[in-house]
């Protein structure tokens, strides 16, 4: 086989092969194909696509592309939930604790803040003394006594999504349906769980903008991880406005700790619930129905909080802060961001939002960056609100006040304010099973 | 600026600026951008191509990114004819001495074959003693006493076109037309004429397989050369039947000899004339009518041979091999190609015959491989003939005999016999100014 017969076919607009497939994967992997070739592979795939086989074929040899685990040793479902990444988004935070006080297992890779959107991991570090570096047998063993762990991206997990996204990220090749689908399941599906449910963004604060595009990549991921014999659903859900009102690592942790209180914003909980009741519908708890009404009674009876936290004590951290958020300290400095005319907020940017959070220090501009856990924002009005002149939209917070003038410009200008009230929109917009 | 989002602006269909092409090929050549940003570029301007104004730019850009020649001490009007590659293609040994002969002048810089497509300075080499590296004073001296020399492509002559086309080569992204435009006419604008006659193949045994992709690429290298004040004038000719009886270097270069002499093959003959008649007309040497008796006389006279002979033996050769080509030694061994049918041969895969002449050492499948000077095929029948079963439709030759099997099954699986005899096709199919 000959790469460059590879180029040339998908270029042509041919159907590659699952071998052809898997041997590019595989000597690329080995460093024998560079990645001169592998660019130029990855344009040819922007512009012809995949069919469903192809990226099969892809999203298996990306997760064949290292060391497999092996959760066997963990009694009981695992669950897993993915969210292809939005602002203020720590469902994950609430949505697993949840369904682990309810009997089923969570043992969870998560990844970092990618770009404007946060990460599960950025979150739980946090927390001080939280331990995202596990290994495997103290991992299984947290997992199958409290129920649920969560640590890092394993480095030995599919090598090949690794290099392949270091790649499209500097050649304009990231936006791809097939090679999206391909790095998000490639490891999933080497982690070894039994039902995934895919929480797929859509909208101004998601890499999906449109819902056309998101159902694409829902449909696409579903499929692929029931050829791979996992129980798979899909929730395409509304990313257009932040979740919740907190954006930043500390502040969302705080607001995931009292939505499983049950004094979460409305927004975020609805969704919580929502994922929640499909993982555990997926696992056999129930119809959706009795599953929903699992989930609510867990916030309401404090069991996925008790669950939240014993977590967090097993991988180091204190419970104590879980138990009591209060602990957690705020900024040393804050700033006020006031509305500049009177009316309803109709739409906001989402994504610049994140990145004004980015400005203040909650996410990474390079992968050197150290996050400032405090940093971020806290929203006092959301799309659909009426504002006046001068009141306060969002509180901007972190450690260094350099980043305010920026961040609030960013925002303001992000936030469009209008005489008409918007129509509401569905925050859960569609299911793909 | 910065090459992401060059790649991304043309992704997405847009136009790039003078600016950022001219910065790209800069830090290219410096190697401050890495290749595999460069082939994803490639990859996305194959799909997206390039308007007239980013070809110009990309052109004038690849010229740039070295020396530029200065013949303003050769006396006397300059002129260049290039052909995008065929096979069979010995016309630039008898157009460039006839029109040297008749006064204008020719410092012309040529390249090695390429793919299944020969080039005229692995010709040149079939001549024992032939330099093809002068020191820059020697040709200068060479083309103002003789009126013509032919040397090797410099080195520091547009050497992003060598770092292009090297990762185009090996990226599946030859085939576009801006690159093409850019590769051919860079170089060609690095050197000082005054003006450029093209000749642009099509057919099967070209790099443009179609009227249509030819036509377009004349078009825009004549509208190129223009923008760079020099007179241009593109003739597309018929690649889909090899040029002539003889593909490989020694046997062109007697071909060329026998048709300076007046012997020469119809359709070699014929298209060299016009070629001739066209570069004169372009030098002002009358209209076309007139120039074309010109160089149909420089035939008859012997001018273009004596011509031809002077700049081999200026240049190192012995030009005893020229006034008497029987002194080129033949291919120690030699094999006869059979009909298997009889009929008309209606159309033959020219490519193909390019591919054969390979096979037999008379070209390079590696940049590393030594040519056998000898090797080549001599037609005995062309598209249009009639042959018998069992009549020898071509000779082989070659210093070894272990590619004759391969080269022939190639040869025969190339050439069509149908009962019917197919229409003539002209050679001269239009010319773009």
């Amino acid at each position: 086989m000959r790469m460059y017969d590879i180029i040339q076919k998908k270029r042509d607009g041919g159907e590659l092969s699952e071998a052809e497939i898997r041997w590019f994967i595989e000597k690329y992997v080995q460093g024998e194909i560079p990645d001169y070739q592998v660019a130029a592979l990855c344009m040819a795939i922007y512009f012809r696509g995949m069919n469903v086989e192809e990226t099969a074929a892809l999203t298996f040899a990306v997760r064949d592309s290292g060391d497999c685990l092996d959760f066997s040793e963990i009694h009981g479902l695992r669950v897993d939930k993915h969210s292809t990444g939005g602002v203020g988004d720590k469902t994950s935070l609430v949505v697993t604790p949840i369904v682990a006080s309810l009997g089923v297992k969570v043992a969870k890779m998560s990844g970092r803040g990618l770009g404007h959107t946060g990460g599960t991991i950025d979150k739980l570090e946090a927390i001080p003394g939280f331990r995202i570096d596990l290994p495997v047998d103290e991992f299984k063993e947290i997992v199958n006594r409290v129920g649920i762990a969560i640590v890092g991206q394993n480095a030995e997990l599919a090598p090949a999504d690794k290099l392949l996204y270091a790649l499209r990220d500097v050649t304009a090749t990231v936006d791809s349906l097939p090679l999206i689908v391909s790095s998000i399941m490639g490891k999933k599906l080497a982690a070894d769980d039994d039902c995934i449910v895919l929480d797929v963004k859509t909208g101004s604060g998601s890499f999906m903008k449109t819902l056309e595009k998101s159902r694409e990549l829902a449909e696409r991921m579903v499929a692929i991880g029931k050829r791979a014999g996992k129980r798979m659903r899909a929730l395409i859900t509304d990313m257009d406005i932040p979740l919740g009102f907190a954006i930043g690592n500390s502040l969302e942790v705080v607001e995931a700790v009292e939505t499983l209180k049950g004094n979460g914003p409305a927004d975020l909980t609805e969704l919580c619930i929502a994922l929640a009741a499909h993982i555990l519908n997926l696992a056999e708890k129930g119809d959706y129905e009795t599953c929903e009404k699992l989930a609510k009674r867990a916030i309401a009876d404090g069991s996925g909080l008790r669950t939240f936290a014993d977590m967090v004590e097993a991988q180091g951290g204190d419970k104590n802060w879980i138990l009591h958020p209060e602990n957690f300290p705020t900024a040393k400095f804050s700033y006020s961001v006031k509305a500049k005319e009177s009316g309803y907020i109709t739409h906001v940017d989402t994504e610049s939002y994140g990145v004004a959070s980015l400005l203040l220090g909650a996410g990474r501009n390079t992968k050197e960056d150290v996050i400032d856990p405090t940093a971020g924002i806290y929203l006092r009005a959301k799309t659909g609100d009426f504002v006046n002149e001068g009141d306060e939209i969002a509180v901007l917070y972190s450690e260094k006040q350099s980043g305010f003038a920026a961040a609030a410009e960013k925002l303001l200008a992000a936030t469009e304010i209008c005489k008409e009230a918007p129509e509401k929109q569905p925050l859960i917009l569609d299911i793909v099973e």
